[in-house]
């Protein structure tokens, strides 16, 4: 096999969700994809396969990359480790299968896809054998400010995205020590991060957005959301900039 | 006047400097917009305005918002914020006349409109008056990261936004206590940036990028550019995800 012969990897960024918001560049990319491979649960479209629906070539081969169920093991355990990895080379072998027979192949990334993305996995394993290319997105997070009209940072503001994750005496630290923060991964996190902005006086600045730009999203403000019905994947916005008029 | 009469603002987002990094959402906006607003110094067609050629209509009414001239006067100084805040007031005016005279009003702003752009001072101003919507955009550290290739947060990670104008005991603190961060407004900082990731032994990992997406981009390893002739707007990036394969 020829080094010429060989195709080319293209990590593709999907918006925050409303298929207009992804890039003319990006259109463009999944438009020419010889092969489309997308993140998903076991026997699920993906969330980033959904946005693009009616931009892709009928005789696209369509490569879904299933996550293994870890819903029962921790992340700390080696088991869930050895699985996960095992996906991630699993993934990056069919996908070398299609570049070295010489496809296009393009990996569809909700957002941005070196931000938080799963994509990243198979980029870092990749990218060093084929030709690869990046087409950055807006990010789940400008998606939600925008869609609140939310100026998030101005001037010499600090940002810092974090975890909801993360444990409430960090995300109080944290909170105290920036203008600006977006919190991720709220979920069953949002009770205690309720409390991180309580008790740093900013619970009356946040405001909570789901699905944001889609079709179903929900947006308000957080001290009017209720504790148990957040998904995983809703965004809580602190914003900055203070000397606002 | 009856407010059905009255047009629509939109904040757009240009993106990092490719035009195919616009969002369809953005192309389309432009091209309905009656007039087309973007900042620049006085005299240039700014950034966003050259991003956007050939996508707007021949009968658009082009209004040009040329920032003061503030370099000799210190941000601090009563002098500036009123020359500034003159200059935003003065703006919202010459907007709002287009707005009453029932126009859609689109104000281009480079990278995403809420995310350090001048158009959020627009923004506060006129959203409660108008109908106002916000296309967000991919921002220049999107499009920096994605054509270096870096993968730049995953999983727990926490991203730090920090502005380079910070001091070097602060930078190195918020450095000490973040996995990846993304420093803004390099310029002449650089030295200063350059001392704060060699203390906190990160300097061999960061990424200088400058004009990134855009033609005339350079990219490089922080450690080998030079202290003297990084422009105001290139970034430097210290990618977080330690346990990557």
């Amino acid at each position: 096999m020829s080094a010429v012969s060989t195709g080319r990897l293209i990590g593709v960024g999907t918006g925050p969700g409303d298929p207009e918001l992804l890039t003319v560049k990006a259109v463009k990319a999944i438009g020419s994809a010889d092969v489309l491979a997308w993140f998903a649960k076991e026997g699920r479209r993906g969330n980033g396969r959904g946005i693009v629906e009616g931009m892709v070539r009928e005789s696209v081969i369509e490569l879904p990359l299933y996550y293994p169920v870890t819903t029962e093991i921790h992340r700390a355990q080696p088991e869930y480790v050895d699985q996960v990895t095992g996906f991630y080379e699993a993934s990056t072998t069919a996908i070398a299968g299609h570049l070295d027979a010489g496809r296009t192949v393009v990996v569809l990334s909700e957002g941005d896809p070196l931000f938080y993305g799963s994509y990243m996995h198979l980029h870092v394993r990749l990218a060093k054998r084929y030709a690869a290319d990046v087409i950055p997105g807006v990010t789940a997070m400008s998606g939600c400010w925008s869609q609140a009209g939310l100026p998030i940072v101005q001037g010499d503001d600090v940002l810092s995205v974090l975890p909801g994750t993360m444990d409430e005496d960090q995300l109080v630290r944290r909170l105290n020590d920036t203008e600006a923060a977006v919190i991720m991964k709220v979920g069953r996190n949002l009770p205690k991060i309720r409390r991180a902005l309580a008790e740093t006086g900013r619970i009356n600045d946040a405001i909570y957005v789901e699905r944001g730009t889609m079709a179903n999203t929900r947006m308000m403000p957080l001290a009017s959301k209720a504790d148990d019905d957040a998904p995983y994947f809703s965004i809580v916005l602190v914003p900055g900039w203070k000397a606002r008029p």
